[in-house]
């Protein structure tokens, strides 16, 4: 069966991603065309790749995109344009199968995870479901706050993910903090856009937010899957850690800027004054509309709809932030977003925001109530520029949640 | 010239690390026995080396360490005994060259680096230089804090750390929090011991504190320099980010499990229950002696001499607390067990808590005072076993401080 997404995946999306088949066994370089997925290299043969001096097979027949991604933004757009002809001469029948028929790889090879949190109403939503205090951290109107996050976690969307062992408060509300070990009582997802880095910033030079976008290969949707309670015990005062790292899924389709480019939409305004790095009187967010559901016994609700138009930073300022200090971006590094969350309870990005930390259930189309992530729900992401009508889009991040590990 | 760290590499110790030189031009595996550095896929030759089984030489001649150290306790004990006996037998010239004579490399690829705060000592002595108080996080009785930090940011000893960039307030003092940009004006180290991972944990298994030294290759000395001004400013809520990502220096010598578990000591008494998988009566530090440095004007003053026996957490602890919520560990991954802190003054392993994060000066041998890192300063922070009797060291991890880009 098909997945549903072939309305995403138009002529003027060309994705990239890594695949295999029963006939086609060395992962390689593919693009998405409706149901049909592409395999470059033999898709490399058509005549309008001729005009293309570099030789594209090798990019093409790596395991991971990272060489691919590590080129010019010219040669980018030459292959892009290459494709798009033998596509539209629909010259591409012998190199390709339908999506049901492949299995799909993590696209890139990732060597540093980096997950920020730039949109501000998330800020604010998840200061107040925790805290109770609607306020910013003292350096939000300056930068884009950030941590490192785990590689080996990243996986593919369609892998399942496995409530997570830890310890926890047993009670928040109680006047005793007794800790306890056990399966997260509070697992959430997080809805996130993330980049991924083409050419690489070498350590000790940095990026000025307005030339960043030079250096993104494209973006993907990332479902940063999150334990409440086991981050709420650990994050005084190093950040995130065991709270996050058991799973962080991401979707399979690199959407490139080039495609994105013609959706841009400004970025808010400012709240202030930003260093002269962090300039950038043209900084945008690209239309991209998410959705959140959950299916729980058979009925999928839709939790959280909300445009990345909303996200105070960008990725050009999350780039530029990041080199500043001398670090270093290696072609294949993930820049996730943060939690993308508007102002109303239904634009928001997780359940901390919507159920305000479980303190205010809510109802799913089955009758249950919602607080956290039960066993066996489905958490189906979806993001699509603007109303679908330009035919590109990310398809979906998709995971069901597994019961605890018994120990 | 050598660099004074022979005594350190006995026939006791048989570090691994990866190095090169004008005639062996190929990254290759290394061991070092006094100022030679001898190129084990070629001492393999030797016969001491016919027992072992496995065929040895192409895991030397991998230009890291990973593939070597993924094996079992077992072929490395083998391995290891092989190596003494040949350079027991004097068998080792045609494959040898002084320390000056070699270049080294990282020793491992590392997909992942977390850097936990196991120091008991160094909790309370940060937050009182920070927040005037002596006192733990929540969990702190419970399990060591970690984060994750940036693997693109380690290099080996002996490279320089650039002061970095960035934001950050510019009077902490005044009643008005400005935020200026600039060179950091707080450069701190900070002392640690890091462990590899031999061999991997799969994602969704953990491990329990008391088997966890099968997965232990061996130790490294970790410099994590900080820069406590960006890091203050940013750590709320989501911890260490552009205060620490600009660069961490390590040791290029591996020192095995073997090597220093003669040199076990027993690890503090605990402060109270811990869970089920976190529980291991025969916990254990090893005696390792560290002392760091600074050189200034030419003159070199000992700032801190501590040993690694005051660490509250153990590696193993930090190993199960790692994997309980189902994050895998894969070989290579760096896991620091953060700054190694004494009670006594002379004991603190940074200089956030040395002079308290700036506000009580100290004094250099050169008659300057000392608050944090000046320009042209050098780091030189050293670890041996015990009295150094025993000919196990790490040798030193080294590094000068290079003025900030101009931007």
């Amino acid at each position: 069966m098909a997945d549903g997404y072939a309305s995403h995946f138009g002529i003027k999306n060309i994705p990239y991603g890594i695949a295999i088949s029963s006939t086609r066994q060395q992962p390689q370089a593919v693009t998405r065309f409706g149901d049909e997925v592409i395999f470059l290299a033999e898709l490399a043969n058509h005549e309008s790749f001729k005009s293309i001096r570099a030789d594209v097979q090798p990019f093409f027949l790596n395991p991971t995109l990272n060489a691919f991604a590590a080129q010019t933004q010219e040669f980018h757009r030459d292959v892009r344009t290459a494709i798009q002809d033998a596509l539209k001469a629909n010259n591409y029948a012998a190199s390709s199968e339908n999506i049901k028929d492949v299995t799909l790889h993590l696209p890139v090879a990732i060597g540093d995870f980096t997950d920020y949190s730039a949109s501000a109403n998330h800020v604010l939503n998840a200061g107040e479901a925790i805290q109770g205090v609607r306020s910013f951290p003292p350096a939000f109107h300056k930068y884009p706050v950030g941590y490192a996050g785990r590689c080996s976690s990243i996986q593919l969307s369609n892998n399942p993910i496995t409530r997570p062992l830890g310890q926890y408060v047993e009670d928040y509300t109680a006047a005793e903090k007794n800790i306890i070990f056990g399966p997260s009582r509070a697992l959430d997802y997080e809805l996130e856009v993330g980049a991924v880095v083409g050419r690489s910033v070498e350590a000790g030079t940095h990026l000025n937010a307005k030339d960043a976008d030079h250096h993104i290969f494209g973006l993907v949707l990332v479902n940063d899957w999150s334990a409440r309670d086991i981050q709420g015990l650990e994050m005084n005062p190093l950040g995130p850690f065991n709270g996050k790292n058991f799973g962080t899924s991401i979707t399979p389709w690199i959407v490139t800027l080039e495609a994105l480019k013609t959706h841009e939409v400004p970025a808010p305004e400012r709240m202030g004054p930003v260093a002269p790095f962090m300039d950038d009187a043209g900084a945008v967010n690209y239309d991209i509309q998410l959705t959140g559901s959950i299916t729980r016994n058979g009925k999928k609700t839709e939790t959280c709809k909300v445009g990345f138009e909303t996200m105070y930073w960008t990725f050009r300022h999350m780039l530029a932030h990041h080199t500043i200090g001398g670090c270093g971006l290696r072609t294949g590094d993930l820049i996730a977003s943060g939690t993308v969350s508007g102002e109303k309870e239904h634009e928001h990005g997780c359940l901390l925001e919507l159920t305000m930390n479980g303190k205010k259930p809510s109802k799913l189309d089955d009758g249950s109530e919602l607080k956290y992530l039960a066993d066996g729900d489905e958490v189906t992401y979806e993001g699509v520029i603007g109303d679908g009508s330009a035919g590109v889009g990310f398809g979906a991040c998709f995971g069901i949640v597994k019961p605890a590990r018994k120990v």
